[in-house]
């Protein structure tokens, strides 16, 4: 798995959210992203399409990487087991100690605009289609299959934001992993649905 | 529960969808929709902001009405049957059998825009947080409420397809019960697998 690096593509992604955090999404240019990253603007369109684009370019990666990780554990192991393995690949490309200190200013750019929380579900989406499928292939039914990506999608949502807390020092895919075991946890029992008349509040 | 009419608001959704699938949902004008159903533009403007608004005017409804179904059930019920309450709510109001012959024509047009798909995620992840909000209200813990939230929202994702399938007979609320009894069976099984201790790379 590749190491994260301050690539052309990477200052871009600093520079722009460094802007976004400090004068809001609208009414940054390209322009402006492109000069604090040191480039010209046609260095920026060399990356991303636009400036929405700086937020879900790395996401369509997401799906691939997981499920590459996904593939590479034995046709033998568990769904559980997968899906960890994907945590694992994105983790080591995506969410990197070094990337982690971008993390706040990302989040609260996107929870700033209805636009980019919508891109934001739709990448999400994406994942957990993505991971229906490598599922499927992997032999599950498509409903156990489907709700297996879905309290992935779930996993990864939660672990975001508790990977990205400033005091965090915990890597991504160990709290991913420990996330989706709560969560399977949860899922056994959560809608047995004849549940004697007791524990009320 | 009210029984759907034909009023003006749903009188302005039919002329919409009908516009939106012939001509495409960009092509259409709010002058071309008010005119189809017989009023003035001001006319659309008193129940729409704008197109968009056509497909998500009802799903905010969605997450109320949802929500309220849950409360009709005793504190003693299970989180199963608060839901099954909630999906009984919002069958009553906005999957009747007189609006069944809309949904195939409104899902065509949805899969036809990505804007349109965006905004629909957007509601159902307003839906899915509104049902974790009333779970635990109802005394759930957090991670529970989200994990059945999300399989509530995923049974309501898939039970939308075959309800408005132009051959079903069904009606909403069975539907989305058995979904919500086969996604819960599949939950309870689909992650145990033992798991032997990190395979990290």
């Amino acid at each position: 798995m590749a190491r994260w690096e301050p690539n052309p593509r990477e200052r871009l992604e600093r520079a722009a959210m460094e802007l976004f955090a400090l004068q809001g999404f609208e009414a940054t240019t390209v322009d402006e992203i492109a000069e604090s990253a040191g480039m010209a603007r046609s260095g920026f369109f060399r990356h991303y399409r636009d400036k929405r684009d700086v937020f879900s370019g790395g996401h369509d990666g997401l799906a691939v990487l997981f499920t590459e990780g996904m593939r590479s554990v034995s046709s033998e192991a568990s769904p559980g087991e997968a899906v960890a393995a994907g945590f694992d690949a994105i983790a080591a490309v995506f969410f990197t100690d070094e990337r982690r200190d971008l993390a706040p200013t990302r989040f609260a750019v996107i929870a700033s605009s209805t636009d980019l929380q919508e891109r934001d579900l739709l990448k999400r989406q994406h994942l957990t289609d993505s991971v229906t499928a490598a599922l499927i292939a992997r032999g599950q039914d498509e409903v156990q299959a489907s709700v297996v990506a879905n309290l992935t999608a779930l996993a990864f949502a939660r672990a975001l934001p508790v990977w990205g807390e400033t005091t965090n020092t915990e890597q991504f895919s160990v709290i991913a992993r420990h996330l989706l075991d709560e969560i399977s946890a949860a899922a056994r029992h959560c809608l047995d649905r004849p549940r004697p008349a007791a524990s009320g509040e």
